[in-house]
């Protein structure tokens, strides 16, 4: 394997001196590696219902199909593949997809410029990632407003410096002061300068797709990213059962240079699927699909995520709601699906409809974490930072919930059964009556012992009244000052450095602004 | 089976006129029957882990043994039944405990004097009671004060009016303006008058319970509660490994009048057991049996609940941590222990450090609650109104705790697999690009597709705006005002109000105040 160009430029190889410079200066940051599961998976659905709704989707597939819109290359991919294609409509002969399938490896690993923050997403593996897509941003002094590229910056800084965050993501916001043909460009500029962690690439066109990979060949290298994936990019499908040509076109792109697509159906229960769980899950399963093994018709062995992002919608406002019962049922259930596909899964966040980070807020998002974690996902995206069903970027919820990742961490590690955990010696030195607190075994396992947080108030009641009687968002704000405080910039080979700026220059002004 | 006496009270064998006129006035109170799972539960340690713990504690049992202080009738009673007894500490041979447990039942009903709200405690069940204990409550208006009788009553309104709770609970906040040797008595008159649901008794001193029990005879009838289980109680172990006179004294009276206990080591990660998670198991398993075997030596069959209160600690400040994923560990694996015992479980609630109740309340308690349902809980107490590591009961995170289990019950539910489930025609019907807002499917089935919470915000974010940008803290005040205010008494015959009333009294006159 190659070493990526980012990473000679850290003085190893040599380097510049400016280089070696900064990384002298530079303070360590710790990020915990992602999440291996020592733990085993909640499976809602027995055998039997496994089958019905693999039988089903197999049906849907074979009778309904998939539309591929305005796609014509596409429709003769899927006519060479074999499948029954009349007008855009794709119809698979049952067994085809899941044969497809086969050539997408069951987990891959996802490089970064600095390989200590590489990340493999499969298996028993959990990979979180912030939230993506929001046009506002919302913080305690300057309320809910619409997101800049400063704001888009303030959030891969916090990315950054989370401990328990594995990725940078992609659009931590949309940065509406850039105009639209341009923004990528300064996003993905932002994720390799400003963190060392993997990123996500642009798919609001297939030519912002293609920029983002040639910008990943400036900070990897050109041979490095032919043999590499780099980049995870967010593929959703129009459900019900669409793909459109603006996705199939990032899509193609990602796959013919071996970069890793989540294909995603986008499912408002009751809008772009059925209201029940069971119909629900089917149709992801179709849809997941006919996308993956497009990918593998693309390029055999491209490497794709099983996506599933589910939320049901409230009957009396017609809102989305999140948090729910019944996105739980489907989250588990698709990974379940997932799974026996031998596929890696993307589901879960900090999802919640709260306008604030509130009690709502929290509630909403830690039964969708938790439902995570033991659904088995292996890429989480919007696992921090999410507020108002998507339309707002928190920055006190983003530390808020990129704390709370921690406590995952630790469930995952699973229960120690060793003679220091049976802890047999302790309990006979204690005894009836006795207290813990001294004993050699407490002050031996005592620091690493529980979970703690970070941002969390756990002070005695006096000092917290005295203190201001501070709530959880006034913490998390000040823990997010502090953390921007400390931020310092990763180093990165100034000529590589020159060569990005150069790059979007240059693309920037090949091409008047458009807004929308 | 005998009818309880108050609900003869309700007309159906006679009763007075005022009866009568009350049942007429009445307005209809939903509750909704305690969730029976129609979900799997998770299990986070192996059979080779279990059987490690269940040797360990074996072991403990024998070599280590049980303290039974200042108790010489329960230290004769062990004694006979042929455990190694030497000054205070009991000792069981190897298999004792184990053998002894097996008359109590696996599953048992708590009658209500309305019969419609028993419960039954144990198997694939969860009963859901609120708070238990705090001597601070605290609302937005008030804030943080110590607990009277009045707040005790506004409580056990709030209970009563909760549609997703289906126990009264006990000592709901402590009425700290009544004399400790009296409250208990206008605690269990006000469970009895001012809900109709199942409650608990006084387990503060042996002839509390006593009084207790009497009253239940009152309420119900002498023979009903000679036949019948009509309370649930609390029964706290001194871990390690010590059973006081006083609780002791509670369990002996509660067990030989066939009143439910639960025997439930109280831990304090650290302090009262080991820093480790299978240490603590084993401690947890080995006082748990040799409490319900004693239980069991004063009346075979007498219905029991192994009970597991579980925290963590904060190595900074000393602070009882909650919703930690150390306790969450714990909390999963005693439930596996209770099963494999045959017995009901008791763990979980809505616990929390927090000082408010803000997004930190609300991630420990949501991480709490959802480890509850999957870890098989039978009964969850303080499953609403926790705040502070209980020393505060909140009537502002009572109502949204008591909202949140709704997504519990709907949860529970599992998956509907059948052909309405499966909505296969529906996916048909609808097709690529289509939309299910306006099928058939979805207009039979959106009424009850989805979860909804009645605190939370689904509102446009302009209405939200309009109307105050109001937090979950001041919706749930709303709520609990409006509850309060649309609250009526469930009826009770006239007759039965009164002789609890002169019981009180007399009880009352019978002796001096006591402060602490």
């Amino acid at each position: 394997m190659n070493e990526p160009a980012a990473r000679r430029g850290r003085g190893r190889r040599g380097g510049g001196g400016a280089a070696r410079r900064a990384e002298r200066t530079a303070i360590s940051v710790e990020t915990a590696k992602y999440i291996e599961r020592n733990i085993p998976c909640y499976e809602v659905l027995g055998e039997e219902a496994l089958e019905i709704i693999e039988t089903n989707a197999e049906t849907l597939l074979e009778e309904v199909g998939v539309n591929f819109i305005e796609n014509p290359v596409a429709l003769e991919r899927w006519r060479q593949a074999g499948a029954d294609v009349e007008g855009e409509r794709v119809r698979l002969p049952r067994g085809m997809a899941r044969e497809l399938i086969r050539t997408a490896p069951a987990q891959f690993t996802q490089h970064a410029r600095n390989p200590e923050r590489n990340v493999v997403i499969g298996g028993r593996n959990l990979v979180c990632a912030p939230v993506y897509g929001p046009p506002f941003v919302r913080d305690m002094e300057g309320g809910r407003r619409y997101a800049t590229m400063a704001d888009f910056e303030k959030f891969v800084k916090l990315g950054y410096m989370s401990k328990w965050l594995h990725h940078s993501g992609g659009t931590v916001c949309e940065p509406t002061d850039v105009p639209v043909n341009k923004r990528h460009l300064d996003m993905i500029k932002a994720h390799m300068t400003l963190s060392d962690k993997p990123f996500m690439g642009s798919v609001t066109d297939p030519s912002r797709a293609r920029d983002s990979v040639e910008m990943c060949e400036i900070l990897f290298g050109k041979e490095f990213v032919r043999d590499n994936t780099v980049m995870t990019s967010l593929v959703n499908v129009n459900s019900p059962m669409t793909f459109d040509d603006t996705m199939m076109g990032a899509l193609e792109i990602y796959a013919a240079h071996n970069q890793a697509c989540i294909i995603s159906p986008f499912i408002v229960g009751g809008a772009m699927a059925p209201t029940t769980v069971a119909g629900t899950l089917t149709q992801v399963l179709a849809e997941v699909m006919a996308g993956i093994s497009y990918s593998q018709l693309v390029r055999p062995g491209a490497p794709v995520i099983f996506g599933a992002f589910v939320t049901s919608i409230d009957m009396n406002s017609g809102a989305p709601t999140f948090g729910t019962p019944e996105a739980a049922h489907i989250t588990y259930g698709a990974g379940q699906l997932a799974r026996r596909l031998g596929l890696p899964y993307r589901s879960a966040g900090s999802f919640n409809g709260s306008k604030l980070p509130d009690a709502q807020a929290a509630y909403e998002s830690a039964n969708s974490l938790n439902v995570g974690l033991l659904s088995g996902v292996n890429f989480m995206l919007h696992a921090c930072g999410w507020l108002e069903g998507g339309l707002v970027s928190s920055f006190e919820k983003f530390v808020m919930d990129a704390d709370q990742l921690g406590a995952l961490h630790h469930f995952a590690r699973g229960v120690d059964m060793g003679e220091n955990g049976q802890a047999m010696d302790a309990i006979r030195e204690v005894g009836p009556g006795g207290h813990y607190l001294g004993c050699a075994h407490t002050q031996a396992n005592f620091k690493d012992a529980f979970w703690r947080s970070e941002v969390l108030d756990y002070k005695p009641f006096e000092q917290w009244f005295e203190e201001g009687e501070r709530d959880s968002m006034t913490l998390a704000n000040a823990r997010m000052k502090q953390m921007l405080e400390n931020y310092q910039q990763p180093p990165l080979d100034p000529g590589i450095a020159a060569a990005l700026e150069a790059y979007v220059a240059e693309k920037k002004a090949s091409m008047p602004d458009a807004f929308g």
